[in-house]
């Protein structure tokens, strides 16, 4: 179980930003090598009133600031330097999970993704490190439009791209949904509900979708392997390829985040492995397991996983001046 | 459209101290100036039990602390080094935007900042960075009580110093000031009331306040352009002096605040310079721009800055060690 | 007054870990001994679902996660080193302090850590640096069941140890305790009802715990030498060392925690002298006073802290790389 891919939160609506350059995105690029990692994901292409490159389709929905720098440009251009595959974003047009969301807002976000799918396509398509798609939409169950909506991006982003592969991050509907969604309502699934609604789902998605890799964020840490495990059986039996997120940041302190303790990392990768997964994404590096992180506590998770891994790379070597 | 002046929040209520010694904040002012500030302002010189300076009138009104260094003193000393403009602020005696605000209280506050602004004239009226003052209450709209508290506290601390400017940095009463003030139902006003409300105070003030440099936070980014017109237009009628306050922090995070995003940063700058303002003034460069913050997002806003201004400064050459 | 002892903070319930392996703890030992740190205080051997050491007993109470590294003994290993006590922590079985706590809880809180106890020992008891016993149970005032808790674990602490000095660190029934306990209706006791409740308490659990350190920050300022002067009366008078336990955080920002306003630091020394207490503990060294903090505020609250003792250790030299 190693970590071999990252999100990057450039365009953000909960995490603050590191505000870095060419420079400084250069060297994070190399922090993620040193530690394994293969493969970006750019968790969103827009979000709020800014964008990550300069769309055209984007502006039609309402106000965009034009970007003084095109992200995908530089992450492509990095991951071409550092010999990365990059993974597309698709626009969550309604940022913030605080939300209803109903099947009218699902086509909405349909008929929206195609256009900047075709646009992503036209302007970074050729690019030699644009490897796959990410369906940036969040969800944990069955609701009605769900199916249809990564039914339709991916079957449109595979077909447009010559069939590269389209990833989704979906969450457990566990005991710490109601505070990540800001409501006390929250849906819970038990794994056997959890394993009726994904069922379903994987069952019409697999085709369009290839690889799915839930946020291990949401289930209590002994509940944890036994959701991954259900996941994974449920995945094969799609031929849906099954990768954990094992998120970097921790939920349980009193502030939205500081970066996970190492042990409840440990925890989570233990649980993946025991699940029968062998390949992570983390959300995300550059916040919360990075040298070059804000907060200096990234930079020892990145050690101890280094330590872990048998990895010779630390932080203080990796560390920008 | 640049920054030329922070305030300076070390008596501060929300913002976590820094701890600096004379030594950081002599760093500090040097990292200032090589971004382009010219002019230093004190938001407050006493707040709870703290003083930035050892006061024998504030005391009179309740407990406070004997400050272990006379802020005020090294403030005024390091402008002068640095060539600075230091300007002084009054105390706003109830800390915490989240109160109801009276107009016997607003005549209290006058009283007493008549005393305190006597004081600041006879302990450091002579020194040669003492430059302006600044009138430390926040206000929206045209409350029972504003007009006569600026009026009254303006005129006094020009006659007793020779005529030195003053300046107040109000807020517009958007989208955001129901979570700044954290009252669900906080004044909003259009920006057509807007203009009624501070063509009202700007009339009134004028003489007694020369410049005002609105909090750019509290409305939402496609609007600010057009507040910032207006309250520049109804300046320029009465004669006052019309800065941005173009603040540092990110009034979107799930924490109270880590430094802005630069791309919102921009977007208020292009937005002041859209409504025909040259001059900023920011809250502020300590913790939310400066190559010393305790939040290193803070130095690579810095660098971006820089960059956008075509300055050489950049804040791994800034910062202490 | 001096800060001469520590609390660690390793198995923490609302404190952002720092991932610290050996190294960084070993650094972080020079720099409390530096600032003139004799004593180590290990606040809770377990929380949640991870423990400070590979308990057996611990864990027949539900799920544990097995620690990658025993914190004990490193703690007890840099202690030897560095030439300091460590007291051993024993087991809060419900952190987290916003509960509901019945005497029954008690009974069982007591039946576990007299197995914490003997296991302690068992494996530790043995240990040059170990010096003593930190009854982890943070109460306020006599509800039923607490005289229990502290008498009878005490006593077994003590007994099995060779009469190794036993401490507690309860806190005041202040203005800020509804804050920290997420209870609106938090018991408030003024000085005169703390002196009932406590000098019962103290009574009867004398002989059986040698030293308090009450937490000093849900007072208010003005307030706090009066609330430690009671203390250290009623303490005298039982026989029982009486510390003052400094928090270094600051409990009046809008998050928690940053490090502590040195003036409000030094506020509290100087209350807790004119008490007549001679002798300090804080919590915490490694988040909120150390140079190798997360907290950089927390390196210049070491400088200001050891100015101020006129100690020539600064954080600059004694930060990692």
């Amino acid at each position: 179980m190693r970590i071999t891919a990252t999100f990057l939160d450039e365009i953000s609506f909960d995490i603050p930003h590191h505000n870095w350059g060419r420079d400084e995105w250069d060297r994070d690029f190399a922090a993620m090598k040193a530690m394994g990692i293969r493969r970006v994901v750019l968790i969103r292409c827009a979000s709020g009133y800014f964008m990550a490159y300069p769309s055209e389709v984007i502006p039609r929905r309402g106000v965009k600031h034009r970007p003084p720098i095109d992200l995908v440009d530089l992450f492509l251009e990095l991951s071409e330097k550092h010999g990365f595959e990059f993974f597309a974003g698709t626009w969550h047009c309604n940022p913030g999970n605080c939300i209803d969301w109903s099947r009218e807002q699902y086509l909405d976000e349909i008929r929206i993704n195609l256009d900047v799918i075709d646009e992503l396509q036209a302007r970074y398509g050729h690019r030699k490190a644009f490897a796959g798609w990410y369906l940036t939409h969040e969800v944990c169950s069955n609701e009605p439009g769900t199916i249809e909506l990564f039914q339709t991006l991916g079957s449109h982003a595979k077909k447009v791209s010559g069939n590269k592969p389209t990833l989704i991050s979906p969450y457990f509907a566990g005991v710490k949904a109601a505070a990540a969604t800001c409501d006390p309502n929250a849906l819970r699934l038990t794994p056997e509900l959890h394993a009726e609604h994904w069922g379903r789902i994987f069952r019409d998605i697999a085709g369009a979708v290839d690889i799915t890799a839930f946020q291990d964020g949401h289930v209590d840490y002994p509940e944890l392997a036994e959701y991954l495990t259900v996941t994974r059986e449920l995945a094969d039996a799609n031929h849906i390829r099954c990768w954990s997120n094992i998120e970097s940041f921790d939920r349980d302190m009193p502030w939205r985040f500081p970066p996970i303790k190492w042990e409840k990392f440990l925890w989570k990768l233990e649980s993946a492995e025991a699940a029968g997964i062998s390949e992570g994404i983390t959300f995300e590096f550059s916040h919360f397991m990075s040298p070059n992180s804000m907060y200096p506590a990234a930079g020892a998770l990145f050690d101890r996983y280094c330590e872990y891994c048998g990895l010779a790379a630390r932080s203080r070597d990796l560390r920008g001046s």
